[in-house]
């Protein structure tokens, strides 16, 4: 018989949480059955995501998250006790569960030999906000050399890692974050230029750090500041789109950062223009002449007469009074 | 000598163009010198991308845009007399250039032989705006037969192919538009479903027509359209920005629309969550331990002790008092 302690979500949260969202109970853990295992909790994680998350689950729910556990006991011999693993076991001490049953999120795994170095990272950079560095950044960013990198939350635990990731990827890296101790910091591992954009002007800075403008943008935190490093990209700049930080704690219909959809449903959005295809320009005009004679591509345009009708045919088509193509015959 | 007549923009744009905003002068064309072609309009475009764009010229300038013209004096072998061109020759009767001069976007090109097709398609399905559709569509949003594409602008010069071009590839197809009188013709041309933005509920009608959400979303409009639009998105959902003529004729200043630069610096943006690098995990763990242990990679956390301490640590965490990782140990 152990009794484990687990904190549950006591009122849905509203605004930034307070000690009232939560409440410490205490649960009586049995026997295990074939290929249970039982964990203990070493080290927990807290991440930005909860806040979030947390909304779709109902009061009463332990509170999400994940931790570093030890295995001391074992019906699973691909869990042998001693081992350390990575479980999404919530916050609670103690868990007993079937480490083969469940989707990914929902399984351990064991932990490599980390070596030298803390259990405590399987939780940090050897664990999910590494990995969100870690393919976050280079999947989706695609960084060049010597192209330059904005990183917003840059002292967060991804923001930390995405920037030296771009270092050794020999980019220059800009970070943004809210404090002087933690621009220092940045500054210490490596991020070649710091902007705490509670006290300067992001814009400004910016335009200093990045120079010849800004490639890639890893962002972590949405609103204002994601406005203002976009206006700065260069063309064919690319954005990840890690978090939305800046608007958790706000209730949604009051703040609409269309980052939101971004993140939750992993949009991709991309702008052109029609020159990037020059050198295939003549391909396209001719997969459409042939769908037009197939009788698969139906056209209609709008001719206006007379040379000197053009002003008022193109004020029309911006006022939507032409259907398809508005066109000026001489 | 030919007189060629020409549109000048006459004065700065500032909301909807107006009769003011241009005037036609004349001009007296000398003789051609070598390689130089003089070319004759047939027909002239207007468009959407006109209104932005001149904004980048001083007033005085001719009026920007493309035309279907006729080769009627040649000193050129590649452009002979009869040929027909396309040019971005401007608001112009006649034109005498060097076509072998200039970038892709400043030299004419001899028309592929239309067969019956009207030479005026050389300005819409078979010209700039058929390949916007062509390459815009297909390059960016990748579509995959039995997905649902959504297209705002729908009876445009490009929407009205991309709904199309998505029904030759198999996809269900809604279009947005602004006439009940577009909303026939765009279900005449193939489309599956037409919503008139200005008389029907975007939201409540998207639910109806796209009732498994919208994997495609192809924007010529920006604003509240594209909004609503990336609201009903699926997960992986693609979206292709092509123009925001919502906010063409806005004061930039008044109305921001973060579409804005996507279009025009081409800009790439994807949100994630990082599951989705589930099957190559460790790989992640792997590298990242590899580069802390050969010194180029830092970590900071932020550790609170003791299970009771959570809350504390995640409302902190979540105002940013923690500097790297924030962790809790048992």
């Amino acid at each position: 018989m152990l009794i484990a302690k687990k904190w549950i979500y006591a009122k849905a949260f509203s605004g930034y949480p307070t000690a009232e969202n939560f409440r410490l109970e205490e649960e009586t853990l049995g026997e295990l059955k074939e290929d249970e295992i039982l964990a203990e909790a070493i080290f927990l994680s807290v991440d930005p995501y909860m806040r979030p998350y947390m909304g779709q689950y109902p009061v009463g729910t332990v509170m999400i998250g994940g931790q570093v556990a030890k295995v001391v006991k074992s019906k699973n011999s691909k869990f042998p006790e001693g081992r350390f693993i990575f479980g999404n076991f919530g916050w609670r001490t103690h868990t007993i569960c079937n480490p083969s049953v469940g989707d990914f999120r929902a399984k351990p795994y064991v932990l490599p030999d980390f070596g030298e170095v803390p259990l405590s990272l399987g939780l940090g950079v050897l664990g999910m906000p590494g990995n969100s560095a870690y393919f976050g950044f280079l999947e989706i960013c695609k960084p060049k050399e010597c192209e330059t990198v904005v990183v917003s939350g840059a002292a967060g635990a991804v923001g930390s890692l995405v920037g030296q990731i771009a270092k050794i990827k020999g980019c220059t890296v800009v970070g943004i974050t809210g404090t002087d101790e933690k621009c220092e910091w940045i500054k210490n591992i490596g991020y070649d230029y710091a902007i705490n954009y509670k006290t300067q002007d992001i814009k400004a800075e910016l335009k200093k750090a990045a120079p010849k403008g800004v490639d890639c943008y890893f962002d972590n935190v949405g609103g204002t500041t994601t406005e203002i490093v976009r206006g700065q990209m260069n063309t064919f700049g690319r954005i990840s789109v890690c978090g939305i930080i800046s608007s958790y704690n706000e209730e949604r219909a009051k703040v609409f950062d269309p980052q939101r959809d971004f993140v939750g449903k992993q949009l991709k959005q991309e702008g052109f223009v029609v020159s990037r295809w020059n050198a295939r320009w003549m391909e396209g005009i001719e997969q459409n002449l042939k769908w037009i004679q197939e009788g698969k591509m139906k056209y209609r345009e709008t001719i206006t007469e007379g040379f000197e009708n053009m002003p008022d045919a193109f004020i029309g088509m911006l006022k939507g009074v032409n259907i398809g193509k508005a066109i000026v015959k001489v």
